[in-house]
Order: C-alpha cells, then sequence, then structure tokens
C-alpha cells in the first residue's frame, strides 16, 4: 500500500507542471497554526532573508512586529492571545510584501491577494459565524442575467438557503452591494456571506432568505475571468457617477430574480444593503425607487462632496421618499465617512422614519462588514 | 470631479486594512503584457534581488530563464511569439519561488497558487475556448447534497448551460471528476470547464449538458473554506482505495442530480470522464454501475499497482460490463501512466467496444486535460 502510494507520488511529482514547483520534500513549514491558548504562531522559511516582519490586523494599530530566525532559517512570530475573528496578514521581506507560501488560504481584495486564517475562540462569537460547521448548508451559484437598460449580460451571485432546491417555500431577498472595485464575488469571499447566512439561518437567528449580490460596476459585467480577457480591476475604475446606471438598471436585476427564483414579493421581503460605494448605493437606489425595499442598509457608506453644502445636499437626497420598515446604518467609528452615516440618521430621524445606528471600533474595513451584515440579516424580514 | 476621486481615494487608503498595503503610488508594474505579436512580457519590480529567474511552461522543457534588471530595479523577460494557452508561471527570486505580484490572475491546485494568464493567438483556436467571450454564459453552482452511503452531506459543483433558468428542456449530463488532491473547485478553476462549455455550446460544437463536478475524496466533503476549518489539501489525503467508497457512493450523485435538475435520463444521457485518479474512478464507477454511463472518459486514468500482473489485472476490472457507445481514452505522450491507457485501449477492442485514443504531447499535467474535456464534450450526446 504504502509502496503504491510512493510510486504514484513519485510519477506524479517527476511531471507535474511548475504550478507543482514548491512541492519539496524538506519538512513542511505550518504556518499559521493556532495554538491551544489562542496565539497563533506564524512561521516562514527563508535562510537567505536578512529582515522578516509580518504585518496583521491582529497587531495593536496594525504595526509591524519583527518576527524571529531560527537555526533552521525559519523566521517565527507569536501574537498574544485572539478572539475569533477572520485576521488578515502578510509577511515583509527585505522590504517587500509577500502573502503566507505555507498558508493556501487568501482572499482577493479587488486586485490584491492576501493571506488570512479564520479562528473561533468559541462557539458563537463572531469568527465563528465565518468558519463552515456541520449545519445546513445553502446553494450559491454565479448566474447571468440580461440588463436591457444597460444592453449586457452581466454576472451576478446568488446564495439560495439550505432546502430551497427541494422544497416549495418562498423566500425574501436581501440585495447586498459591494464597494469600490469590487464585484460579483466580492461578499461570498472577503464577506463569508455563506458561512454567515448558513450559520445564523442552522441558529434560527435570521430568516431563511436569498442573498443577491450583483456586480455593481455598470460598465464592467464580471469578475476576472469571466468578462474580459485578463481585466485588472481597480479601485479608479468605479467612477462615483456608477450609482445612476446602477439606479436605472436596478429593476433589470429584480425583474430577473423574481421571475428565475421563487421569491416572498413586496417591499416586507425586500432588503437592499452595501458597503462604502455599495452603502451609497443601497441608498439611492432605495430612494429612486420608493416603497420597493422594506429593509435598507447603509454599511460605511460614503457620500462625499466637495463642500459641506453639497455633502448635506447629497444626504438628504439619498434617505427614502417611503417610510422603510428600517433604516439600519453601520459605520467604524475610525472611518471617515462617519459624518455622513451621522447626517444621514439625523435626517431618517428628523423623517420619523425607524433608523437604527450601530457604531464598531475601527475604518473602513471588511471586518467591519462582515460585523453589520450579521447584525443586519438578524433584523429584516422580521 | 477630480477633487471628489481624490478625497474620496486618500479617505480610503489611508484606513485600509492590511490587504491593501501593496498599493502604491509608484508607477505601477504591468506584468504580464501580451504584445501585438504574440510575444508576453515580464515585469518584477525588486531593486534589491540578486538573481530573478522566471519558470512557465512556455520555456522550452520547462527550464528556467534567467530575467534581466533594468536600471529602475524591474526585472524583465520576453518570450518567444506564444499560440493560445493558458499559461502558468512563478519568478524564483534568490532561490524562493514566488508568483508575480502585479497579477491578480492564480489558479490553486490542490495547496499551491500559480500566477497564470490567459492569451487566443487567433479565434478558434485552444486558448480561446479558455477565454470568456460575448456569448451566452451557463450557470455555475456550489450545491450540497446528503450521500446517505458515506452518512454525509457533501458539496459538488454543477454547471447549467445558458437558458437552463427559464427554458424547460431537459439535458444530458457529464459527470467529471478532479484528480488525487483536488476537490469540486479544481475542473471550474483550473480545468475552465464554465469558459469551454459556454464557447463549445455557442458554437454549436457541443451539446447543452448539465457538468457536474463532485468532491471525490470520500473523506472530505467539501473545498477548502466550506468544510472543517483551515483545513489544508494534500495529495497524500487522497487514499488510492478512495475509489471503492467513490463507487459505492456514486448513485447519491445521480439520484440527486436527477431529482433536482431537468435532466434527461438513461445512458445515452450519461457521460463520466475524470483526469487521473479521476479517471481511474470514471472507469471503477461505469464498471460497478453497469448500463449507467452511455459514454465514458479517461482522461490520463492512473491504474498503479505493484506488479505488471496486478496492474493488468487492474486494467481489465475497470473496463465496463456493458459496452458504452463511446469509450474516449486521452494521455500524454511523455505521462508515466500512458502503458495503463494503451492497456484499457487493447482490452476494449477485444471486447469490440467503440474506442477512441488520443495522444498529445507532454504529461500529466492540467494543459492536457483542458485539451480532453474540449474533445470530450464534442464527441458526446450526439
Amino acid at each position: 500500500m504504502k509502496r503504491i502510494l510512493i510510486l504514484a507520488l513519485s510519477l506524479l511529482i517527476a511531471q507535474i507542471a511548475p504550478a507543482q514547483q514548491a512541492l519539496s520534500f524538506r519538512a513542511p513549514v505550518v504556518s499559521p497554526e493556532i495554538n491551544a491558548d489562542n496565539t497563533v504562531t506564524f512561521r516562514y522559511r527563508n535562510p537567505k532573508a536578512v529582515s522578516v516582519k509580518i504585518s496583521g490586523d491582529f497587531l495593536p494599530d496594525r504595526t509591524v512586529a519583527d518576527m524571529v530566525e531560527g537555526q533552521d532559517g525559519v523566521w517565527t512570530y507569536t501574537t498574544e492571545p485572539l478572539e475569533g475573528e477572520l485576521y488578515l496578514y502578510n509577511f515583509i521581506v527585505d522590504g517587500e510584501r509577500r502573502n503566507d507560501p505555507s498558508n493556501m488560504y487568501m482572499n482577493r481584495d479587488i486586485a490584491t491577494w492576501t493571506s488570512f486564517f479564520t479562528m473561533s475562540a468559541k462557539q458563537g462569537d463572531k469568527g465563528w459565524y465565518y468558519e463552515a460547521h456541520d449545519v445546513p448548508h445553502g446553494t450559491l451559484s454565479k448566474v447571468w442575467y440580461r440588463s436591457n437598460t444597460l444592453g449586457a449580460d452581466r454576472r451576478l451571485t446568488v446564495y439560495t438557503p439550505a432546502g430551497y432546491e427541494k422544497g416549495k417555500d418562498k423566500y425574501p431577498v436581501l440585495y447586498l452591494l459591494h464597494g469600490s472595485g469590487g464585484d460579483e464575488d466580492a461578499w461570498a469571499d472577503l464577506g463569508r456571506t455563506v458561512q454567515i447566512l448558513d450559520n445564523l439561518i442552522a441558529e434560527g437567528k435570521a430568516k431563511p432568505m436569498i442573498v443577491v449580490m450583483p456586480n455593481g460596476v455598470y460598465y464592467n459585467n464580471a469578475a476576472p475571468g469571466y468578462a474580459v480577457n485578463m481585466f485588472q480591476p481597480t479601485m479608479r475604475n468605479s467612477r462615483s457617477d456608477s450609482t445612476v446606471e446602477i439606479e436605472q438598471s436596478f429593476p433589470d436585476i429584480i425583474s430577473f430574480i423574481e421571475s428565475t427564483y421563487r421569491v416572498a414579493k413586496g417591499p416586507k421581503n425586500r432588503a437592499i444593503a452595501g458597503l462604502s460605494m455599495g452603502g451609497r448605493q443601497s441608498c439611492s437606489v432605495s430612494r429612486s425607487h420608493p416603497g420597493t425595499f422594506g429593509y435598507i442598509g447603509m454599511f460605511s457608506g460614503v457620500v462625499l462632496a466637495e463642500t459641506p453644502e453639497a455633502e448635506a445636499a447629497l444626504a438628504r437626497q439619498m434617505a427614502p421618499k417611503v417610510a422603510p420598515s428600517l433604516y439600519w446604518i453601520g459605520v467604524g467609528s475610525a472611518d471617515g465617512v462617519k459624518v455622513n452615516s451621522l447626517k444621514l440618521k439625523e435626517y431618517c430621524e428628523k423623517k420619523g422614519y425607524p433608523v437604527e445606528y450601530y457604531e464598531s471600533d475601527g475604518g473602513h474595513i471588511w471586518r467591519n462588514w462582515r460585523v453589520y451584515l450579521t447584525i443586519f440579516a438578524q433584523k429584516i424580514f422580521k
């Protein structure tokens, strides 16, 4: 048995593409290693390096820390005990950023890949929701629809909850919008939408729902690899006025979803939320289609104008014409767009809309947007 | 307008997670750049490096080539004119393998990420099929099913052709199996199944079909991130006897698919094919469920035993009990498993089965498996 395996491996390795060059018979470096006391050890083998540092969002104030070289040329760093979370990190090798070559877990944010790991310090904490558990799982689909408004076939991501395929129920729909430079992959990959929804629904904390994650950059139809060949997304590609086209073409998405899936209709069964640019879009789409969405979420919504007066005018324009069941605003205390979130909250309160404002630590980061999704998903369709 | 953008960008960049550290205001390095004459230029900025080489499957005999450093610390290399293809490559920086930091296109093969690019020298050549074009697009879904045989919920990937959602037709099904260490993501990511099928169907060269890509490692239920947390796949994880469990549990998959999708039934509407370990599984599953599959494809099928006699016995065991409409065998001329492919061909011929044997250049690599899928998909359900 062992001989067969060794023979098979030798045959395969001898013929393998360059993809596999990293395979080697040196003792493998394990990194990251989550220790029993909730500390995490990182290891990186490079005897030639003069300086290796680690940058990660588990470090205080997101500074960098030095890694220490051992006799074997393996550099190590061990954190303090960490709370449950999805953490991002990278190494800095003689001044050059690089991901952890021992960790296959990487996320793409726009055009940048970053190593990550998840840990759950205990069941039920926020890191726990970002991991896959032995609960009923929903389906994640990449689907194309026709936007007659934009004259294009466009791609979107659809989460249908566990039981959708075999059941007959109709489900409410959350439309969930990404930020500047993102695409229809962002919420599922960086936002852990599937894991969060699977876990919340299994616990009975969120209603079973369909989540639709469209591509919110109107002149780009799909994520890299599924649209123009070798297209390189950048934040700059998302023109700030793309909101207008997204507003005008949004009914194409709703109409496709409601004619393709078993969907409960009406504002009580429709929510829209988005992060950053998508937060602004969730505001403007809900305003330009009054009465369509019963629940609106603005996660770190970017509302920027050149003067304070123009900013205030923009914020007012974005409030809905018809009172929703809930206007939920989440923002980080260190986020530069906090001022706009507060203005929108004030405006909604003056109009008598049911508004909830949630302020977390930190800034304009995915760590916050996962938290906001986890909270918002529990508040809608109830 | 420009001021708004700059303000927005400054605000965002100032607060961004470590993920975004690579952002910088140095002139961006463009790499790879596909030139008008079908040569490709790679660039890599690292003024501190002493030696930078490039390894890629476009180099003769997969050797490495030196990159040359310019005044600006940017190392470059330009290829000969290349034919259309999906190419893999990486840099070797002072002896250490690393991917191209300027290229966000990467593929994961088991636990190794590798930079890649696609190019089509002209419409219709094989590289053209691996790219997304403006044709009707199918849907790609990640779906969970219950395997009562294995006592587990398991994940699989389903491609449904363009028009599936809105139509009423029933479709034939190709079951497409990955190799050792792979998972249900492999064929869609590395195999470019979606692009190949979209393009072949649009050209009328393949029948519209559903493609089901299960997870073929019986004790692993899903790809990394969707199963056990921080699970690290290795080739060694795929025990060579997993074939038995896959054989026994395969009816769970067929039954789920045929009760969930609009599927045409019967052997004329069922094909099974796989690469490497999956090639052996396509043989053994079709043999242990005689009359189920009308079309069988073995792509570089691994059939290994300790003695030539045992090998021959294995090859015989793997031929189907009921003659299929087509037994298609593809293998590379430099592949160590070629001998087994030839034995199986001989055995099928003796039994009078309709067998086709296709030998390509090269060895046990994805470049061949994409070609085999492109050919096989045109031969089935006709």
